[in-house]
């Protein structure tokens, strides 16, 4: 709508279906001028609906495990192929847990879970950027960003070793930042989202009173997946040049609440009749 | 109980009744082993029992109003003269909001009153510093602290202008240490501590909810006034000496959560039933 | 250059001249679309070229002292008035310290000079915000950014009272952005902006080596003012709507960076001759 | 010297030799009445002195690769046989990098140096927790340190991937504190000490004038490794029972630092004859 990317080039990570965070941005980016590419895992093409996206932002889908380091080397290949050079921004939107999936709570973790879960949420960005600063992938003062989440920060039950995982993720948005920076004049920040109804966020434990709690919280409610497409423009664009090793919340105000009155309100109604959990197995 | 303040001496200002964090404090210390002088206003002599606490504590009260240099002259010259000399500590727990008292949302602060907040809660703390140091009133690697509240990095409705003078509290201590580091080797921190049900305290609107919901949001509990003063004397001790420009959570873990499994429990009773306020006065 | 203001209006306090931070921010927006209105002091006025940026803006000039309830008051009702309506957004970028201009150290405050630097660099953001809450000036959507800096988080020598001013103004940032997000959806945030060689920050003790060390500290370098304008283009602009009672940094990296390389080249130098301070006038 | 921990029992991991922390802090441990278990990896036993140590101590060394669940789980076995039942404290002092040893820059890692690094520095302290906790080893109150670093929040050039290991501990700090304080009341935290000229520490590049400039920006100066033992008594000790989940800083006030006069007079110095950096090879 405002031209905000026009003649810029990025790929894009993680669009499942169009629930998808990543799917929005797309979309947005598409809309505000951008030539992108699509990426996902094999099985995420396979079950998703990211063909249908391809069509609509005119483009093409490259299959990459963000894990390896072969796919992403031939990502980056194929997607500089594509551009005819090379491009200016990506979107990292990519995490999974083993531990949440299989419901084995944080103080019984398997570790080959918690390694999976590394690799895919939090070191799956540092390879991403390693292999794109190798092959000089990215144009000076690009842009790269990560989907993050307030548990990086604060403990919420059943968000798991996730929250490590995304903890991880944010510095090495600031130690890669660093590096990029100094050398490619390239930003690298995070985005810590309000909790978003998608395929994904709706496999995590309790999500539906998360959701009423952190909107209640939250001054301007929970921030949507559209939201977080605009606002991904933005830091794509030539306007953010100088926002770095950041990790910008874009939720609302709930990061900078401690309480409000609209959730206390609720609260309090159980006040007279207290309940306790039926256990602690998250 | 361990003589971890045998030899200090110190000043804690803020004593009201045995509800008070700083009364608790000054029997800690005592107990440690210190020699402390009381003080507090004019007023808040009147009104509270703080003669009661200085015999327990085999002391004096010395009347001072913090805001007033006058006063802090006075009471450090006799403090240092009671004492004999320098004095090792300070305790500053002294905070009121008249905006608060009256009922005036911030959104329709009275300016005056808020002048009043910021003197008597944030720059009084300043003056304390600036008094004690130019009359060179702290041997060297002693230890001054301040008492504040999250609200100062999150925000809680009802709390008021109180937030602002709470962030610029640990500013202060950040500014001062600085300098009082740099030249003295003495130290400057604030303690965030759980909302304690003193007579300050129970003057903040819905403040049984809120206790309820950081009781349940905290996985040790609220921090109650007795394990604060533990937590003081061990900021006075020599075991701390290099801590300095902090502001340190004792919270029970409230400042590192997001949502713990009791207190989301408690705010699922009302999802069948959700209420709203009755309109925002506050 | 993208219309990203287009139909919008907004207050812009602070330009003095075309070094200043606002006259940059004004500029930008005039060329983004939006109808703005330009303020500053009386004085000001007369010292500075603000007639000069309203003919480029092709605009008025509204003087008002910002510490002023009436002059505030009347400024609203002039904008609106010029305006025909609610306008959508506001930059407060006004902060000074008496301390600071007459070489006070922190450690020697006047206390009549911090309430002023409080009452002009931080109170007056409140009062901004809660006369045009009053009058309810902003449309829903609306956007207010005030002008901080890191000075606010971590201490640096000289910076004075101005750090604690900053510390409060961030605060007030989250107070009101709780009750001006819950009651109107305007967003309220601030930007913590590199140092930048304003009239203003030119009176900052030993500001040559500061930005030097800020410049190779920061990967991408000192953020510039028409950087600085960018950046608050897509604040004031409908695709960041839920961003709210942040403090963002716009420094290049700076504020997360613990060492450079570039800089501890440049500090490595001194190593072999280390010299000290001429005293702690400052 | 105080008897803080008399009658209390833990497990001190990663004593080296008397430069090592978690010496000092075995040391002090034992004069304040603890008994303690000493541990470390087999090769660091054949390499270090803590035989030594466990004389000193009198207390007997059981060896334990702290990324091993089998060694941990027999660690916590045979020091609930000596103990004579559970215990109170545990120090986790354990951190290494082969990609800082190898030189690899942080955008050349090796990825399954990285895994390493991430075993060794930051999932062996979930492992000690999660075994630990498998065995009901603790008592109520009990109280589990982890030593990190300001790496963690600030990026500084060459401390590579073990910022992003940092970040992750002081993540499972907070997520397993929650786990742990609501089911056990014990407290986990991390300090986050001064850069200390350790064995571990002296390999890091350019330590020297880090050191040097640490020194100088922290009003305190560095905290040496004395210091740090006793700031742990007094976390390991019942006075600080409700700080739980924080990243505590042991720092002299650096991570509070923006700039002081001290370090500034020491960069100033370079101004005239500015000098970069032969490449950026870390």
């Amino acid at each position: 709508m405002y031209n905000l990317l026009k003649g810029k080039k990025g790929i894009i990570f993680g669009a499942l279906n169009n629930m998808s965070l990543a799917w929005k941005v797309a979309e947005r980016a598409y809309e505000e001028g951008a030539e992108i590419v699509l990426t996902n895992t094999p099985i995420s093409l396979r079950f998703g609906d990211i063909e249908e996206l391809a069509k609509k932002c005119n483009t093409i889908v490259i299959p990459a495990d963000a894990t390896s380091i072969e796919d992403l080397e031939n990502l980056i290949d194929k997607a500089m192929e594509y551009f005819g050079g090379k491009f200016d921004f990506i979107l990292h939107s990519v995490a999974m847990s083993m531990n949440v999936r299989k419901g084995k709570s944080y103080d019984n973790l398997n570790y080959n879970y918690l390694n999976k879960t590394l690799d895919i949420s939090a070191i799956s960005f540092h390879k991403v950027l390693q292999v794109a600063k190798k092959k000089d992938a990215i144009n000076d003062w690009g842009s790269v960003l990560a989907l993050s989440y307030v548990a990086a920060q604060r403990t919420l039950y059943g968000y798991n070793d996730m929250a490590d995982a995304k903890a991880m993720l944010e510095s090495i948005a600031r130690s890669f930042g660093y590096i990029y920076g100094r050398e490619k004049k390239i930003r690298v920040n995070t985005i810590s989202q309000s909790p978003t109804l998608t395929t994904a966020g709706s496999g995590v434990k309790g999500i539906d009173g998360l959701l009423d709690f952190t909107e209640r919280m939250s001054p301007l409610g929970n921030a949507t997946a559209d939201e977080f497409a605009d606002f991904c423009i933005t830091l794509f664009s030539d306007l953010t040049r100088k926002v770095t090793m950041q990790n910008l919340f874009h939720d609302g105000g709930f990061s900078s609440m401690g309480m409000s009155l609209r959730a206390m309100t609720m609260y309090n109604q159980a006040l007279d009749n207290p309940k306790e959990p039926d256990g602690f197995d998250i």
